[in-house]
């Protein structure tokens, strides 16, 4: 049973990403070195970035390589330890990629290697407490400073990290927009995620829709789809307004460059802030992130959503999900349980 | 001779901004009331945020009505006065729009009434020290935040405000690329304004010359233009680079919206911020800033150029020239020299 099961990136994908983008290996499973831990994955994290990361084009991290098992973050048990720090039997998360086993090492990788905090589930270290509600809670309190009375409207509002800011920006005294697709997604941001009003996409005219909900106009729009929707937000920005521009998602999977917004001098007249981020730029001030969302979880001030598939071989149909808008919350796939380990002493 | 002459708004412009577009018109000289004072206007400025003005949509100021005369920035004289804070044969700033007299009165309209101080003529007021230095100051310091030994990039670089962006980046030590049309335009910025490097948009390929210009990429990127030139500047912008948006001159005739950049997604692997702002919102501190610029200029540290066209039949002619590109430094038109006034005592 020496086999590492791996989806690798055999093409890059033009237009939709699709299944035949990825090619099924199995190698052997990998030796480890001094300081470094075998890492046998359980979760695997699904982000829309990944879809960037297969495309052959400068970015905040270097393309997955052609024949390379693709990137993916992932909390996963350690098999074998040569670290003092990390224990046989840890749950961590590290950039565990589309395979059973990575060799990891504190440092090593866009995530390093983290052991869990005691009480955290891998559902939760990849979703609440991972990049989607730290890109959340940075993106809107560092970029987005929300004020108390402001209006903040989130795109991708029923996604792992849209879910996350709108109820960030409810609890700090904002009148919440969210903009999702479908009807059971808003039913679910205004019933379970406390948002003040919904804009259904597929259904409304989104740039009507934003001016009725939005009668004071917008002073925070985090976005994570670009496009249309980015367009129509920016018609409805007030004074002073911050754009948090966290993603792009409605153009990733773009045969072209899709063109900007027709509107974008719109930033000059109402003297606006449109700023970019990226979340591994404030990994360093995550332990007091984690611990304000882990209060808010543990006090029923803050939910989240997790859609988990199963099975490895599923995963690269996972992906899609993303595109297809088919995920309520923070998109994962469990490929095993972890095993119980006898304890040291 | 009681005729006040006046340059109405006929029409709005549809494209390019015509003669056409305006009517000449002779009204009596208006009377003043408590309060108030009668300029009558000696230097009209040219701004190409005027072309906004004409169109009939919400933006920082009303647009201009039908029938109105132009508005537009003025230096002028005090010829009758009820308020004690101005004399008869005082020079002015206010928004005297296209006309030989306005009534006039502190804290009326975007410009209030300003008395020049000694030794500034109306040539600087209405450059250096007026609008377009102020924007220049305000929009590189305080929203581009350059730091020494970084790269600014200025588009429209020959312009009024432009050409004080480059120079002040320079005594801030950056390195200073300019982007302006044509051979006179580059060589006066290289000779006289101390740029470290200029690119011919007229005949270069804009984004190539930025990569050989710019080969530590750009830091900050002060846009006059937007369109092609704002694109072209995003593929080179830098880690944590600042966009000042403060115009986009390139679309103000255009029939139609101009689609935005098809690289904005940069300014999040980039970690860019892209802010706008309105020279207005800074004008109580304009005495500091002016303080500062004049001193650059007292030492030989700054330049100002003006471009000055003469008589009241050419003001719709000379509107035009900012969008031809025809004028070099800050584009005035002069009405009238001041008259002798008896000093009081």
């Amino acid at each position: 049973m020496n086999i590492n099961r791996q989806w690798l990136l055999a093409s890059r994908p033009e237009g939709m990403v699709s299944e035949n983008n990825f090619e099924y290996a199995e190698t052997p499973i990998p030796e480890i070195g001094d300081g470094e831990v075998l890492v046998r994955n359980l979760y695997l994290s699904f982000d829309p970035t990944q879809r960037g990361w297969m495309t052959d084009r400068e970015s905040y991290l270097p393309p997955v390589e052609i024949g390379a098992p693709m990137r993916a973050g992932s909390v996963g048990q350690v098999m074998a330890s040569h670290h003092d720090d990390y224990n046989v039997g840890d749950l961590v998360q590290t950039t565990g990629c589309w395979q059973d086993y990575v060799v990891a090492a504190p440092g090593q990788g866009p995530l390093g290697l983290t052991v869990l905090p005691a009480g955290v589930t891998p559902e939760m270290m990849l979703s609440i407490f991972g990049i989607t509600g730290l890109t959340a809670y940075f993106g809107l309190l560092d970029i987005g400073d929300p004020k108390e009375g402001e209006t903040v409207l989130v795109s991708g509002a029923a996604g792992a990290t849209g879910s996350v800011v709108g109820q960030i920006a409810k609890l700090k005294g904002c009148r919440v927009v969210g903009i999702a697709g479908g009807e059971k997604k808003c039913a679910w941001l205004l019933e379970d995620g406390g948002f003040d009003a919904v804009i259904d996409y597929k259904s409304e005219d989104v740039g009507e829709a934003i001016q009725r909900t939005c009668p004071n106009r917008v002073d925070v729009f985090f976005d994570n789809v670009g496009g249309d929707i980015l367009e129509a937000a920016l018609d409805h920005i007030g004074l002073h307004s911050r754009i948090v521009m966290c993603g792009a998602i409605s153009g990733y999977n773009s045969d072209s460059a899709v063109p900007g917004p027709k509107n974008l001098m719109n930033i000059i007249s109402r003297r606006a802030k449109m700023q970019g981020f990226i979340i591994l730029d404030y990994i360093d001030q995550a332990p007091a992130a984690i611990a304000q969302l882990g209060e808010w979880i543990a006090t029923g001030k803050m939910r989240f959503e997790v859609d988990v598939q199963n099975g490895f071989e599923n995963i690269p149909a996972t992906l899609k999900r993303l595109f297809t808008g088919e995920n309520m919350g923070k998109q994962l796939l469990k490929i095993a349980d972890p095993q119980v380990v006898p304890q040291k002493d």
